[in-house]
């Protein structure tokens, strides 16, 4: 099992605001997911977890719909936008965790952040 | 309430590698914090989260100590170090949530990343 966190590289967002939505990104995809997978992904997988990278708010709406149509466990973050980028913009996206064919069907292809 | 998570320069680590340490660091201290002061900082702080710098495992190491001092909940991450930096480093401290009062405490004077 792994959780993937998705985050937008079109945005200019300096690497610790990155870290943060990233952050709030895992936690929420966290809480999304049901209890069993939760703890099997904590105490058997380590929490392992892959940070990817996008270019457009696009990608992320396609990544979510993917989600919605395959019932996997999602999060995504709108920043308040008090600094670096514009109130309400859609920065990264968590998913799972969840099985690692589920990871690849959603966001397979994608590069490393 | 607010999170901080401290994680270090020195260690050459991109940015997709820092944002997956912070996340790690940011899940461990929600967990050591106790129940009703993650939930009130989940719907009543937005889970605001900061991000800072330090530049060495020695920096890390005084902000345990700090938190163990006043019992403030902490979590620290030991990478695996498949990737990137050598295993078993030391490469980031999430401290709370907790008051704002304790971040200053254990964290003030630290830059943001």
């Amino acid at each position: 099992m792994k959780q993937a966190i998705v985050v937008r590289k079109d945005l200019k967002m300096g690497c610790g605001k990155i870290a943060g939505q990233v952050a709030h990104a895992s936690l929420r995809a966290y809480w999304a997911t049901n209890k069993e997978d939760r703890d099997n992904w904590t105490y058997n997988h380590n929490e392992t977890k892959i940070v990817l990278k996008v270019y457009s708010s696009k990608d992320l709406d396609e990544i979510i719909w993917r989600c919605e149509e395959l019932d996997i466990p999602y999060s995504w973050v709108f920043d308040a936008g008090k600094t670096q980028i514009e109130p309400n913009t859609l920065t990264a996206v968590g998913v799972g965790p969840c099985s690692k064919d589920d990871i690849e069907e959603v966001v397979g292809g994608l590069k490393l952040l």
